[in-house]
C-alpha cells in the first residue's frame, strides 16, 4: 500500500510539472491529455486516476502560479510596520508594480491563470480559493493602515477591487491592443493611479459608507 | 459590375450578421467558417472573397460590439458643459457604471471582444483602431475639466488607463472568480474607486508630471 501512494504521488508530481512547462510555454490552448501522459510515461487513462478531471491538474498549476505571484509580491515588502499612511500607500503602489513586473515576466502562465474556467460548472474546490485569499490578504495589509475605520468584510471587498483595477491597467497594457504602452509608461501610469486611490481614500471610505447605509 | 459588387456588399452583411448571432451566444469558440457560409447561404470559399481573412469578419462583428458600446456609454451624457469638476467626476462615475450595465447585459460578445487576437502578427487595421479612440474621447472629455492643463498625449493615455482600471473591475467582478460580488455591490465599488481617483486627482497629476520629468 505505502509503495502504491508513494508511486501515486511521484506520477502526480511528473503530471503536474508536464502540465506545468506546457502551461508556462504555451498557454492552456495546446494543453492535451496525451501529450501530458506521454511526456510523464504513463497512460492517459492514469491521468484520471490521479486527478479527479483535468481541471484540477491545471488547478495544480495555477496553485504553482499563485504561490510564485505571491512570493513575488511578498519579496518587496516592508520590514517593518508601517510608519504613517504615506508608508502604506508607497506599499499599495509597491505591490502594484510587483504585480505588474510578475505579469510581464511569466505572461502566458499568469494569462493561463485567468483565462482558465472550470467546466461543467464544476465549482473553484476551497484550497484554491484559501491560496487566493492568503494573496489578497498582502493588499488589505497597507488598508488597514490607509482606511482604520474599515470594517474586515468592507476591506476583503476594497482589496479584491484593487486588485481589479490593477490587474486591469496590466492585463490591457501588456495586451498592446486597446491600450498601447511601453513598460516605463505603464508603470507610471499604473503608480500614478494607485496612488490617486490612496489618496483619494477618504472619498473612497465615505463611498463605501453611504452605499452600506443605502444597502440596509 | 454593379450587380456583382452589390451582390458583394448583400453576402458581406449575411456573413456579419451570422458571425455575429454566432459571437453574441457563444463568444469566438464557437465560430466556424464552414457554420457562418452555411448560415449565410454560400460556400465557405465565398466568405475568403468577400473578407480578407476570418480575422476581418471578428473585427466587423467586434465593430458593431464598439457602437453599441458608445452609444451606451453616451446614452447617460449630460446635455450641457460641466460646471464644475464635480459634474466631471459624476461623469466619469456615470461613464464607469454604464460600461458595467453595458458589460452584464452583453456579457459574451463584450467579452469577445477582449478574448480575440488577431492571428499570424497581423496588425489591427487602421479603421478599428479610430473607433476605440472615438470610445476613449468619451473618458477624455471629464478629464479635460478635471486635470485642464494635462497636455492632450497624457490626457489620451490616462483616459486609457482609467478605461483599463474600470474593465478590469467589471472584467474580474462578473467573472465571480477571483472577486465574488453581486451587480449592487460591484457598482458601489466601482463608483467608489472612479470618484477616489477623481477625487485625488491633483496627486495623479503630479505623478505623471513627475515621471514625464525623470524620462526627459
Amino acid at each position: 500500500m505505502a509503495r502504491q501512494s508513494d508511486h501515486h504521488a511521484v506520477l502526480r508530481e511528473r503530471l503536474i510539472d508536464a502540465a506545468e512547462r506546457t502551461i508556462a510555454a504555451n498557454g492552456l490552448a495546446g494543453l492535451r491529455a496525451r501529450d501530458l501522459a506521454r511526456e510523464a510515461g504513463c497512460a492517459v487513462g492514469t491521468i484520471y486516476n490521479v486527478f479527479e478531471h483535468l481541471d484540477e491538474l491545471i488547478l495544480c498549476v495555477g496553485s504553482r502560479t499563485l504561490a510564485m505571484l505571491d512570493a513575488a509580491l511578498e519579496a518587496g515588502r516592508l520590514g517593518r510596520p508601517y510608519g504613517s499612511t504615506e508608508d502604506a500607500a508607497d506599499d499599495l503602489v509597491r505591490l502594484a508594480l510587483a504585480y505588474l513586473e510578475f505579469a510581464a515576466r511569466h505572461t502566458v502562465r499568469w494569462r493561463a491563470l485567468f483565462e482558465h474556467r472550470m467546466s461543467e460548472e464544476r465549482q473553484l474546490p476551497q484550497w484554491f480559493v484559501d491560496q487566493q485569499h492568503q494573496l489578497f490578504a498582502q493588499v488589505e495589509r497597507p488598508l488597514v493602515t490607509l482606511l482604520p475605520d474599515l470594517d474586515p468584510d468592507a476591506r476583503r471587498i476594497l482589496a479584491r477591487t484593487l486588485f481589479s483595477a490593477v490587474h486591469g491597467i496590466v492585463a490591457l497594457g501588456l495586451e498592446e491592443k486597446l491600450v498601447s504602452l511601453l513598460l516605463p509608461d505603464l508603470r507610471s501610469q499604473l503608480a500614478a493611479t494607485v496612488r490617486a486611490i490612496a489618496s483619494g481614500r477618504h472619498q473612497l471610505r465615505h463611498q463605501i459608507a453611504s452605499s452600506l447605509r443605502s444597502s440596509q
